[in-house]
């Protein structure tokens, strides 16, 4: 039987689709995103809660010429099914194919790129702002999450658009959880959508009352009137967005396709500033996301059926579990250390620290920037802040990073996850600057490990620092190497020597060492005889060995970071400051471009930063040194 | 007669003062204030409008046990004067003299170091925090004005606030009237006070009604009771900090004494999470700050009698008004260049744009991220923007313009004013590491004029290009030199050559140019023969032109930025690509440490980045090459 899915290329068809047809097309439109996921991982249980209401956008609107803004991108699996690519559907988030996030360059039907959150606001503020100035008509929708709304960027967002107050739709998405479970005073706000109804009786019960009474001045009639309106402010969500200006329609059900299509239809005749409430259920309609939709938030595959996940490759513990590990036990040591995260205290591996220490640990949503000012605070009040981030999720605090912690010299501890490429989620949540614009901020310790084992000593050291320390670390399994049971701090600015070699020497930072000394090894049995340095610190440097390796005349650094400005850099840098000319150095990183998606294996041997790739460029800067000797 | 104020060496002894004397003192904090400033220049008027509060908290509050932290901090010279610094108080803002912000270096009474905006919250969240851990028993009081209220940071801290529902007093110092014009929907909700008289009026009205009718049944006296606390809710601004937990007190008259007491003596026994807005006067007690406050927010030395500012030194343009100028006259041209700022049209040159474009000119209040991903919405709907922020606020907004402009490749202009040592405001505000960090972003075309004239090209050429770019330029006057009329782009990745010389070469960027050509004349006269570029493009180089100086032997860079990872390094990288061993480098510029404050002349005289200093290290350069040839 042919699905109505196959025969949808453009989205303006389901205009002629039956209230039956569409409810077919959410059941189609689930069973691909499941299927496809199970195969190639993806954000599963965001993109199976927005299926109906993706539907009833393209259904009520025109897309492409309404702009339809996707917060934070990961849930918008069905628009992309329904925009042109469920063809290329199975490329998913693979290197090459389709990304799983919003992209303006695959589809017209993409109006912005995303993939942090909290944008689609401000974004849709321009566009309403820009059709307006261009005398256009087209309406402008930006789909945000409740956990997105949480970030401050969507504060500053609503309260221009409250100003403007320009015809801009907000949907807000709310399934009563972000990422893992909801955090603030916003979300309890929301919350009280549970009691609306007992309002909305109450408030009849006022108005037959008011109704009855015939002796009403006119002045108290005014105020039963703004008593009316206000109970319907005061015991509903909407008072927060009423207060910015915004007309507040909701909450309504986000999986009933006639009330969605009835709410948006109207709210297409408005021209004002409106924010629909909008409630669906994460992982809607795939009972084994349904239950742990933290889990099939962003998952890799797993088995349709059992809603098993498959198990990866190795069996070593994760760099994100090492230091979820050492924090609870250094916790258990020091009662001044505390831990912070925003919206991740899973993908940060702080959840057996948070049940440990709950009083001690602070999910404060999605909210770096507080994130990193609140652990500031808290470093002068005589505590120890650990706050961990995915890397490119830093980049939201760095005004804060530099401002509030390095400027006062106060010892917060950054542990950055997910640095480096981190795979399929591409170039919006790769880490690969945090080298580059951390090394400029002074007074911060800098350092990444080599293995997991490692880890766990650097988070000792950082911990032991009186300032500011970071310390980063990939996404996935460490090395499996044995793990010590001793903890000491690390002498700081001390590299590691782990091979001697004549013939020059190859600087690695993290995750890169372990490619280099098998680089190294593969080069010796060709004869060629490399030293290998695990620099542990990016900054400060070890200036020391750094300068005897470089007397060899060649140095290759090798980082998981763009090579602007990053540990190859700062080689340069301390080179020219100890007048060190003639020294060959061969930087070895990301390009200054943006990485795609990809595994990161596979990105990194693109790029030549695995075992082969270093290996290949010290050979050929080795024969080239020959060849003009 | 001995003043109150000479008497002070403790806030503890307000606490024994009359509430006479405490008028006498608001008075002599004043006159102190206004005469320091008008010889140093300061932040006169935020100081002056937050005086009797000032007064208020150490009368009522122990600091430091209990901790006030305030919000940008350019409010605090009454807490300096009354916590030990009133002797030294006559240095502020001079080099080597106290901060024009709290410093912890300074004082115990400064708890949080502050400049940047929106901090206050989410440090005192922190402070709070960390005294419940503790069980310590003291008071946390972040005093936030209604401008800095808008930026998403002090959302954040709301929204975690709220929900901890910890003991934390905000004071929100509402003056309507951030840096310049307040904005955004905020500021029309906090405007809503002055109803709140009549609305105090008719609550009374409906009470009284509600208690004489006696046939209410239990239900709608309930609904009466919760229909009385909406209307408070819903007409006063409370209604927006209630929806996020907080307990809501005021307005109240900012520099009523006894009032301000009374409020702080009944909030100091509460427990919760309170917010008491207090309403200010910018200025107050000073007519001609009061007459202009956005003048006298932060103000050049001036006259006390007449509140005239005292002239410049020099007669010529400063970079600020010839970039306003310029962008007035290319949206003449161009109907889809748009302008964009954060709280600072004076400061950024706007106005004049905002005058003849209101309709192209948008001030996102203090709200820099808006601002940048605002921009992005507005160039995928086909606009130019150019978004002018101050260097060191441009980190706020680092992942926006990561993410949302140059990941998509949009053609966003930042015209980033005050980069570069700012002077007086001191570390917080100097803008010295934006070449470090944009460098680090994929895509980002970045420029730096070495004069005024060039300012305009490179604004021309920055919004001729199809993607982003950065244009970054000093505080202060330009050179005086001619003004072409005729406006050209530059070719992209150009240097401009101004002088030969077989002895090295001098690559100077933006302001550093002149004080290069300069040294180059100074060391002719002494035989030494110096080449100079003008780099304009940071990013992309002019590698033809920079490779061919380099076989000179030797590079001087030199650069109005922090040296790791700035202009020279990419020098550095430059060479290292080329495989241009053998160069000597020397790379001049603010060293890996926060610059302290001063006159901008006297720092860039302390850090070897005047004409003298270029000139001496290029001397010794080239000394040592002759001494060693
Ligand atoms: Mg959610
Ligand atoms: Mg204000």
């Amino acid at each position: 039987m042919p699905s109505i899915l196959d025969g949808i290329t453009d989205p303006s068809q389901l205009k002629a689709l039956s209230l039956r047809e569409l409810e077919t097309l959410a059941q189609e439109l689930r069973t691909r995103i499941i299927e496809t996921c199970s195969a190639n991982g993806g954000h599963v249980a965001p993109s199976l809660g927005v299926v109906e209401l993706t539907i009833a956008l393209h259904r009520v609107f025109d897309s492409p010429k309404d702009k339809i803004v996707w917060d934070v991108g990961h849930q918008a699996y069905a628009h992309k099914l329904l925009t042109g690519r469920k063809d290329r559907f199975g490329t998913l988030r693979t290197q090459g194919g389709i990304s799983g996030f919003p992209k303006r360059v695959e589809s017209p039907h993409d109006c912005f790129d995303v993939g942090h959150s909290s944008t689609s606001i401000s974004a849709g503020v321009g566009f309403a702002v820009g059709r307006d100035l261009k005398k256009a008509r087209n309406k402008v929708l930006a789909v945000i999450g409740d956990g997105a709304m949480t970030g401050g960027l969507a504060f500053e967002g609503l309260n221009h658009a409250g100003e403007l107050n320009k015809d801009l739709v907000v949907i807000l998405n709310d399934n009563e959880m972000s990422i893992s479970e909801n955090v603030g005073a916003l979300s309890n706000l929301l919350s009280r959508t549970i009691t609306s109804e007992y309002v909305h009786r109450a408030k009849k019960d006022l108005e037959a009352f008011l109704e009855g009474v015939p002796m009403f001045g006119r002045s108290v009639l005014k105020i039963a009137k703004r008593a009316e309106e206000s109970l319907k402010t005061l015991f509903t969500p909407g008072m927060l967005f009423e207060a910015f200006g915004f007309e507040y329609i909701g909450p309504i059900d986000g999986h009933d396709i006639p009330k969605l299509l009835e709410t948006l239809e109207n709210v297409k005749r408005f021209d004002d500033a409106v924010l629909i409430h909008v409630l669906t259920r994460k992982g809607k309609g795939y009972p084994p996301a349904e239950a742990n939709p933290s889990l099939f938030h962003g998952v890799g595959p797993f088995d349709i059926k059992t809603g098993k996940v498959h198990k990866g490759k190795g069996g070593a513990a994760s760099y994100t579990g090492v230091f979820g590990q050492t924090i609870k036990r250094l916790a258990q040591e020091d009662d001044r250390v505390v831990a912070i995260t925003a919206a991740m205290p899973d993908g940060t591996g702080l959840t057996p620290f948070a049940k440990e220490f709950p009083e001690r640990f602070f999910d404060v949503g999605i909210a770096e920037q507080h994130a990193v000012t609140f652990a500031a605070g808290l470093a002068a009040e005589g505590f120890k802040p650990v706050v961990a981030l995915y890397s490119s999720f830093l980049q939201r605090g760095f005004d804060q990073l530099c401002h509030d912690v390095c400027l006062q010299d106060l010892p917060v501890v950054f542990a950055i996850d997910r640095a480096g490429v981190v795979g399929s989620d591409g170039p919006t949540h790769h880490g690969v600057f945090d080298l580059s614009y951390l090394r400029a901020v002074p007074g911060l310790t800098i350092m990444a490990p080599k293995d997991e084992n490692e880890l766990q000593h650097m988070l000792v050291t950082a911990l032991s620092l009186d300032g500011p320390a970071a310390l980063r670390y990939p996404r996935g399994n460490g090395l499996g190497v044995p793990m010590d049971q001793i903890l000491t701090p690390l002498a700081v600015g001390k590299g590691e020597r782990l091979r001697d070699g004549k013939d020059g020497a190859i600087l690695a930072v993290g995750t890169m060492v372990e490619s280099a000394r098998q680089a190294a090894a593969a080069l010796a049995e060709e004869g060629i005889e490399v030293a290998v340095m695990n620099a542990r610190f990016v900054k400060p440097l070890d200036t020391e060995l750094i300068l005897e390796l470089a007397r060899t005349g060649l140095l290759i650094t090798v980082e998981d970071n763009v090579v602007q400005g990053g540990f190859g850099t700062a080689i340069l840098e301390l080179l020219e400051e100890h007048d060190m000319t003639g020294v060959r150095v061969i930087r070895l990183g990301y390009p200054d471009s943006f990485v795609e998606q990809g595994e990161q294996a596979d990105l990194k041997a693109a790029y030549g930063l695995d075992a082969a790739g270093i290996a290949r460029s010290v050979r050929e800067a080795c024969q080239g040194r020959r060849a003009s000797a």
